[in-house]
């Protein structure tokens, strides 16, 4: 199906101990590859959504603790993994809400506290970090494959926000689903929501479903229970950015998708990694990061708003389990009840020690 | 409550012959009146919405007809007719769904058609025009006291779009019953949908609410569900451009918002004048107005979207009426069963015939 060479959203590049990844803030103008040689730098290109998408966040997480490790000048150990810690935990702060991001961070730092030596931790920690990006993709594969069975030999399929080949390594989740069945012979459209307000929908998933010639339409967030309502949509698709217990958060505007499907008994499917998973909390234990109102207020120079209202711009939604039909992961489909199936999943912790 | 001066959205300029109106696309950053001297100048700022909002677009039509009247230098009856009813088809071609534009531009054409001469056509024509604009005044402080009382003493509101000041001569309709609800001393918070693609949330709603120090607060169209389920909203107000007799047509996003009202047991009232009623007509029967890509997939000068993917751009969406809680007009408050509600508002051939 992909007629391109396929996108790489981040990477390690190992000549010159650096992460380089495209900039989704430039999309769908320019995609430009830049290169971060500091934690600083990619502290600041998280929180600008440059880097962005929960799986790639994960990797970004691995890879900044590699970056801090490669990058210290300390000889002691001690002070050495001083410096990784505080790195680890400059990136935490940038994202409160995807647990992946935390997943990729400690995963690497604790491969870091398990070495003997500064260069033994360089090394683990370059190892660990590539691991993760590798298995990002791997898993991407098998959710796909897993996820595809659920889409009818034609459908079209509703999706929000960017669960794409631009949230992970390549290949994506939810976007990943939608690939795999177009792989398998599909026949997909897609009706890719915009995403406000930082159009993730219009400037990504538009961007790189069109760069591999699947079938999609761009329409505003608010239109897609009108468009469920007349008949035009047979499934949804999302991705996630923790899954609690109790409840998915994603993208603000999945909750109300979920809302609309039910509505009209349409299948809404979330598609996302385990270490997307955060079972031992519930949703009231998670901060929903609120973003600036610049974001509502402006668009570019172009003023929206009047500067005197106030202005509620949270980042994410929760949607409550029982308005998920399934979970796609990559060990298989998740169904209700979820207090069931959750027990396949098992302790993440214990997941994260058999690097999975 | 209202400090400053109030607005007058659109009027008939008698010294000059024209109609004088907000540039509603210059709104937040100016507040600046425009002059129409032609028909095809009005048209042209109706197609660009610089007016918009139901029934400012009855009054438009009106003082359309009364424009193309005034400025015909047929002397003979007949020719003088066929030049006034080409310029009400143009207007009438603009914008195919709110039904309160072709209501204006045939109150008017009927008045003009029962003159015995030009001269007489012309007075009738502006002084019909003049009335509509009147009329639509009136209405909106009646509905907006009839429509308060169903607000609580204390209340957030969430509307969309707007159906303010701006959408009318002045008032409002769904944002007059709050102006009227804050009138009568109640504390009404209000929460402003952005509306995209055009963001007559952002920039009207917001602007004219602020500019009377009325609380308002701004969102992305696809966080209403998730504050509904946050308990953050108390009840749901908006305007419509047409009401079948099975439907209400409004602002896409709407329908949204009712189905997710509806799943949090929220009230979901429309506010409209009688003029938006068109009870011989069904919701299949009614064309909904497409507009341009553009519209979403760029942003003033800012790419939004790359060229090649498909924009599905509704301007409209149809709530059917069993997600409606009540419909508030200047007659009073129609609750369901509408079949029988609907009575009340008889024949509107022959309300417009009473000039009501």
């Amino acid at each position: 199906m992909p007629e391109r060479e396929e996108l790489c959203t981040i990477a390690w590049e190992r000549e010159t101990g650096s992460i380089v990844y495209i900039d989704q803030t430039l999309l769908p103008g320019r995609c430009e590859q830049m290169r971060c040689t500091t934690v600083e730098d990619l502290a600041r290109a998280i929180r600008r959504l440059e880097v962005r998408g929960a799986p790639a966040l994960g990797i970004a997480g691995a890879m900044g603790v590699a970056l801090a490790a490669v990058r210290s000048t300390e000889a002691d150990l001690g002070r050495f993994l001083a410096d990784v810690g505080r790195a680890a935990d400059l990136l935490r702060s940038t994202r409160p809400t995807a647990v992946n991001l935390a997943w990729g961070i400690d995963r690497v730092a604790r491969k870091v506290a398990m070495a003997a030596s500064v260069v033994e931790a360089k090394a683990l920690a370059v190892a660990e970090a590539n691991a993760v990006a590798e298995e990002d993709e791997l898993t991407c594969r098998r959710l796909g494959a897993f996820g595809e069975e659920l889409f009818p030999t034609a459908c079209t399929a509703l999706t929000h926000c960017n669960a794409g080949a631009l949230a992970c390594r390549c290949w994506g989740t939810a976007l990943g689903v939608i690939r795999s069945a177009v792989a398998a012979g599909k026949d997909v459209r897609v009706i890719a929501c915009e995403t406000r307000p930082l159009n993730q929908g219009s400037r990504l998933t538009c961007w790189e479903l069109a760069r591999d010639g699947i079938d999609v339409t761009l329409i505003p967030d608010s239109s897609a229970a009108y468009l469920m309502r007349k008949g035009a949509i047979d499934l949804v698709i999302v991705g996630a950015d923790r899954i609690t217990k109790d409840a998915v958060f994603n993208k603000i505007g999945t909750y109300m998708h979920a809302v609309a499907a039910r509505h009209h008994g349409i299948p809404f499917y979330v598609a996302a990694p385990l270490s997307t998973f955060d079972l031992a909390r519930t949703e009231s234990e998670i901060t929903v990061e609120e973003r600036d109102r610049a974001e509502l207020a402006y668009c570019g120079d172009r003023q929206l708003a009047p500067d005197s209202v106030n202005v509620l711009n949270y980042a994410f939604d929760a949607t409550p389990l029982d308005l998920v039909d399934a979970i796609i992961t990559e060990i298989g489909v998740l169904r209700p009840p979820y207090s069931e199936s959750f027990r396949l999943v098992g302790n993440p912790a214990h997941r994260r020690g058999q690097g999975a």
